[in-house]
Order: structure tokens, then C-alpha cells, then sequence
């Protein structure tokens, strides 16, 4: 049986891992996709200690961190189950191993929302894409639109403004993102950005041909010819695993107390999964490295307990 | 009138600082000390995306990382009073300049707590320190006190068996930091680890000659020859500045809700000052970020209401 069991190797997962490896917790940090959400964001210009760098190189920076600790990590290894034991958790994984833990953190982070219109799902990966840094290069010279007015739209614009013959900006509302991004893109040549527009259909038959918009005001409806559509309309908590054990709010985050506690004694969690108000690495990881912290004064209260 | 003040220049000050240069809030940076605690800290291990680095190292990363935006920053400033106005706060610098802003987060963070013993004041800087890093060379070959049992009290324990002629670790408990350094320091031949001790008095005329000691649980008393005081019992709110206005725990720090506000709209407080339970270099980051993105939330939500 481990001391702890960390589920999610992200930003907040990773720090998790370090703060327990330092206080000697007997760890098993199980990850679908070591890195998280941050292999999936380019220009990181916000994370303390760089002025600049890529999400990926910061995560290999985080995972060197984790590995010089005599840690058990098991990459690649996603979590189908949860349940409360006696004295702690079981955890199953995907290919029905099992694991157990005294104390448990969950830091599974998030995924892309999807539209949810018409077309979407079968021109997924045909077109339809939730991740600009990965397919933004497959579309140069095209048309294509981004959907979405956050920061993750805007920088998906900004990268793709430099490689498709034309970027539609479309959003539900006024534009959200940082004002340093947002000057960036706006003026480009090469961009239409359309406020208070929806999305209501992907059109196409073997690849993405089209995309249905509805200007929200007027209620009309128009085509435009794209061959990507960039998703980034936010993110889903990846919150299945204690959607029956402890309470979530109307966004499906795990809701925590100010020390990462769930209602269940022993179960704690950290990062975008949870209901902390700002979804950031350097928060994030701030959060996990207060969940391990709990989880070690847990522990020590078990061991003076018994 | 500023949109947003920021009273302190450690981690989560200048956190909160590159937080609201992103969003281009009109932002006044005052602080003592640019760089804060971490100034005074050597081993830095656990931050991520650093395995290992010097806390001023990392502090002028941080330094640079806020300058290279147009926020402006008063450095060697005081804070001497904060109060509240119709619509915002003036805060009052010791050299008597004034400022106000619509909101304001206190990120003053600690200062090191005194022995409270007799002689302790008299020989402050004459043997007494309350900075490893910065005096420990200062006692190459001679016979030193560390006071404490925690990680700081540790690592200037490991910084000083490597430098003085004999260590004594005094701490009133068991030791409390994190294992990795507990196992690095023990066994050291020339550290004497005092548990359940506690100093009464420090002596000496013009130099600090011995410090006395009380067995907890037999009540005897005994001297130590030694020329240095390392004082490592943890740390003080600086929360004076706002004592009147908002509640603080019985710690003295500033209660603030899991979205760093404080009872007062419109100031927020961040870091080692408030009652967040971690004190940490990369917590205080995170706790920056947020308290800057909730200042923006709520300037958003003056500027929407008028």
C-alpha cells in the first residue's frame, strides 16, 4: 500500500510529486501524458523564472525534476476507477491493474470543450482540431477559423495568422484575452475577427469544407469556406473518477477548501480539475505543492493516530 | 489614481505584477526590498523548473521578468499606511510620498521571529543573525547556534557544519523540516543536535560569548561557548499596515478567502503575509497570480458598473 497515490502528471500533479518525494512519501504517480495540458501551449510568457518558454521544454524541465526522486511513475497509464477502501483508496487503471494508497491526490487537469454542433464529431482530426501548436503547421497557405475569444484562441490566432492564407476569429462575445495578445493580433491583414458569432454547423464530407456562423444579433446565418477549424472554447474537468465520491460545482470541478481538501478525508486536489478560480501552471502548481503538503500532515496524523 | 498597487516585491508580488502587466492595468509596484524572503535563502530545490538554484538567482529571473513591462516600480520604499478612500486607497510611503489607488494587494510577506530572550536585542548583529546565508562566512572556525527545527533552521545547519568549528542545532521539539535535509545534516561530526531545548538568554559584552540553554524536560539550564546565533524559529506577518481594517488570524496573518480577497472590496493580499497554510516560493507565485487576476475581475466589474 503507498502513503499516496497522485493521479495527473501536469504542472499541479508534477509539483505534487516533488513536495511528497522531498518529505519521503511513499509516491506512485500515475499519468496518462506526463506534461499536460502545457505540451500543448506554445508561448508561455507568464510562468515565473522564464521570461519565455515553451510549454513542452517546461514540462521536460518539470519531469527532470520529478525523476531525480526515487519516485514510482507510471507514463502513459490512464485511471478508470477510484473507490474508498478501508484505511484509504484503490485505484484501477485502463488495463485493470491495481493500486492502493492511503491518501490520494487527484490533479487530472482538463481537455478541450467541444462545439457540440452538427459535423464536428466525424470531421474530427479531419479539419476539426483542439490544438493549434500540434496542427497549425498542417494548414499553411489555407483558410481556416479559430473559435473562441480567451486567451488560447488568441494565441492560436497569433500563431496562425503567420502560417494560413486567412484566420476567422470567431466569438460569442467581445474578446477575453490578455490585452498584450490581443494587440498582437488585431490589425493583422490576413484577419477577420467576428464578435457575438456562433458556430451551428461543420460542413464537409471526407475533410472540413465549411463552417456554419450565426451572427447573434441579427440571427443570420453564413458559410465560410475553411479547411481547419480551431476549437478553443475552453476546457472540461477531468472529474469522471469521483463524480460518485465527492461534490463538484455546475462546471464539473472537484470543489475543494483553501488547503485542497475534498469532503473525503484523505482525498485531496489540485490544478484545473478543481474549482480554483485561475487555470495557470504557476498556480497550478502552487496548488499542487499545497495538496501534498496537506497529504503529508494527513499521514503523519494516521501514524500518530495509530 | 492607480488601477492597482502592489505593496511588497517578493514572489508573489512581482507575480502579481507580471499578472496585471498582461492585463495592462495601470500598476504602482512599491517595495522594501525587491525579491523579498528568498533574498536571504541559498538551496532552492523544489521550485519548479529549476532542480536546483540560488534564491537571489531566481529572484532577479523574476526581477527581469517584471521589468521588461511598463509597471512602475519603487524600489527601497516603505509602506507606512494603508487607508481607505471613497472608491479606493491611499497608501502613505515612511518618506511621507502618497499614492491611491481603486485597489491594492498587500504581498508584504514575514520577517524572522526573535528568541524574545534576555541579551537577545543588546547583541542582534554582534553575533546574533537572523540570516544564515548572508552571516554564516562571518564565522569560519568557530562555534555556533543554530535555533530551530524546521527547514530553514536545517539548511543553515547544513551551510554551517561546512564552515564553523562545531554546530549546535537547539530545537525546542523533534525536527520538523523535510527529510532529505534531516538525513543530509545528521551524523555531521562536529554538529550536536540539542532536541526538546529551548535558549533563555544570550550572553556576552561587546560580542555574543555563549548562549543558555533549558533542558525541556528536566528544567536544567546549561552554556554553550559559541560566537554565533543563527535564529531559525520561523517568521512574522508584516501586517501591521492593515491590522485596523481587516480581520487576521492568531497568527497575526491576513485572512484571506480561497480567491485571495480580504473582507474589504477591492484589496486583496497574497503570499507569505496571509493565512494561505504553505509558505512557498511557488505557492506565493501562484497566489500572486491570482490575487491580480481577481483585481482585474473586480476593476472590470467598477468600470462596467459606471
Amino acid at each position: 500500500m503507498y502513503e499516496l497515490i497522485i493521479i495527473g502528471g501536469g504542472p499541479a500533479g508534477m509539483t505534487a510529486t516533488v513536495y511528497a518525494a522531498r518529505k519521503k512519501i511513499n509516491t506512485l504517480l500515475i499519468s496518462k501524458d506526463i506534461g499536460g495540458q502545457p505540451l500543448v501551449t506554445a508561448n508561455i510568457e507568464n510562468y515565473m523564472g522564464y521570461q519565455f518558454i515553451e510549454g513542452p521544454e517546461l514540462m521536460q524541465k518539470f519531469e527532470a525534476q520529478i525523476r531525480q526522486f526515487p519516485v514510482e511513475i507510471k507514463n502513459g497509464v490512464e485511471v478508470k476507477n477510484l473507490a474508498q477502501i478501508k484505511n484509504g483508496f484503490t485505484v484501477k487503471t485502463a488495463e485493470e491493474e491495481e493500486f492502493q494508497a492511503k491518501t490520494v491526490i487527484i490533479a487530472t487537469g482538463k481537455k478541450p470543450r467541444p462545439l457540440n454542433v452538427p459535423g464536428e464529431e466525424k470531421l474530427r482530426g479531419r479539419g476539426v482540431t483542439y490544438c493549434a501548436i500540434c496542427d497549425g503547421p498542417l494548414f499553411a497557405g489555407e483558410n481556416v477559423a479559430v473559435i473562441g475569444g480567451g486567451n488560447s484562441a488568441l494565441e492560436a490566432t497569433d500563431d496562425l495568422i503567420k502560417i494560413a492564407s486567412h484566420v476567422y476569429l470567431i466569438s460569442r462575445s467581445s474578446l477575453t484575452g490578455d490585452a498584450v495578445i490581443i494587440e498582437r493580433v488585431k490589425g493583422a491583414p490576413n484577419l477577420t475577427i467576428l464578435l457575438n458569432y456562433q458556430p451551428t454547423a461543420v460542413g464537409g464530407t471526407a475533410r472540413v469544407e465549411n463552417i456554419t456562423v450565426k451572427n447573434l444579433k441579427t440571427r443570420e446565418q453564413q458559410d465560410l469556406t475553411v479547411s481547419g477549424i480551431f476549437v478553443e472554447i475552453g476546457l472540461i474537468p477531468n472529474s469522471d473518477l469521483v463524480r460518485e465520491i465527492v461534490p463538484l460545482n455546475e462546471l464539473g470541478e472537484i470543489k475543494v477548501n483553501c488547503a485542497n481538501g475534498t469532503e473525503v478525508p484523505g482525498l485531496f486536489a489540485a490544478g484545473d480539475v478543481t474549482d480554483v478560480p485561475e487555470k495557470q501552471i504557476i498556480v497550478s502548481a502552487g496548488e499542487g505543492a499545497k495538496a501534498a503538503l496537506q497529504a503529508h500532515r494527513y499521514l503523519q496524523r494516521l501514524n500518530e493516530a495509530s
